[in-house]
């Protein structure tokens, strides 16, 4: 079989207020699950402070690094509201009102207390973009070159994510199985070092966590094949359970 | 008054599981935390894959831009926690067994079925480092020069943090307060930037949100002196209320 391309993507967070602490992120695993899903892995994740410079140079990094970068955060009216304005100055192009997006967010305004200067401000594009639809809340999000900037409330980066569902090349999907149990990681090492060696395309992870009192732990094997999953899976639960191990189907 | 030294750190995130989705990430939001009090401002977080090379080129990125760097992830027995040889080979030293952290394993695990070679894995640390002190598991994390190397589990992360706290230098931790209302903050947009104008020395973040099906805003102010903090938010809340805004002291 031929060797699969792997797509990748990154990740930029844009916020001062995940940086502060005040915010918890809800981003990163969303926009991770999502591109699973679409065969594209996220290979990096980078959270910057809402400071042009910081933002360009990570846009630059990142988007030349990957297939995609995604960014949250930083699109909407305020004046700490610079994702755009700092994406046009990593790419090198001008800021432009985007005619669909100020229609649009004149209509969504219009019983709203009507357009204004800072509403205007969520129509601004970099030169040459276009838009990721956005259905809850007028404010598109926007796509120039391999660069998706959406929302960085959790619930509209959501909806921007199901606009772009199944549009963007990618490989297979990586699956996952997972199994778990009270079982100490460090009694069962070895195995789970063994296991991953005798099936090539596998990866094993391994995730302990304490719960009522005991240590345990949850092993996820994972690989862009069905057949290559289910064998990898079949033997390590063959071998902690040899080794004496209660296993829970899905992890705990 | 002089000008303040601002102290920065960065965060390095280790692990597949937060990458692939599985596991929400809980430990920026409490280094942040954490770090503000210390009077350290979090300037960045990455979060990279368990693969050598990804993890010794952020290291290096990372320590030298910044007065300290903090990670998690990756310091566990198993086959997949690759953290403390991927950080010695960005510092080009060697990887040894720590006297103290074998002692301390030893103990920990006396009558928990005793010592294995994986356990003890939980002992090697790059040359020249020092201990920070765990008293949940036994497996400590590790300091070595403005590195610090601390556990993926966030409540195993929290205590490291605890055993740091006071210790590391620091300057004036960033104060903050917040106010909210059900206010779309594209109306508001003006009056923000305008008071964060006239007040040197605070930042005005506008962090949107919807509920109950209704769209808000919660303002938070932040500067590091209390007076100049107080006198801008004092300033904002008026200029809202004066603008017919009903305000929720603390946010919503």
């Amino acid at each position: 079989m031929a060797e699969e391309r792997i797509w990748t993507a990154a990740l930029l967070v844009i916020g001062d207020e995940i940086l502060s602490g005040r915010t918890q992120d809800r981003n990163i695993a969303q926009v991770a699950t999502w591109l699973n899903i679409q065969g594209i892995r996220l290979a990096e994740v980078r959270v910057v402070p809402d400071v042009r410079d910081r933002i360009a140079e990570a846009v630059n990094a990142l988007r030349a690094g990957n297939d995609y970068l995604f960014t949250t955060g930083g699109i909407g009216p305020t004046h700490d509201d610079i994702t755009v304005d700092s994406i046009a100055h990593a790419l090198g192009v001008p800021v432009v009102v985007h005619p669909k997006a100020r229609a649009t967010l004149e209509a969504y305004y219009a019983n709203r207390g009507g357009i204004t200067e800072a509403r205007l401000r969520m129509a601004r594009v970099p030169q040459g973009a276009e838009l990721i639809e956005n259905p809850m809340s007028g404010a598109p999000g926007i796509r120039v070159g391999n660069i998706f900037i959406l929302a960085g409330v959790p619930h509209i980066a959501t909806v921007m994510l199901e606009a772009l569902s199944g549009r963007l090349e990618g490989g297979l999907p990586v699956l996952s199985e997972t199994v778990g149990g009270f079982v100490p990681e460090s009694e069962v090492a070895d195995i789970l070092a063994s296991v991953e060696r005798a099936h090539e395309g596998c990866q094993i992870g391994s995730y302990p966590f304490f719960r009522d009192g005991r240590v345990g732990a949850n092993f996820v094997v994972r690989s862009t094949e069905q057949a290559t999953l289910t064998a990898c899976l079949e033997d390590l639960v063959t071998r902690l359970r040899a080794d004496g191990r209660e296993l829970v189907p899905g992890g705990i």
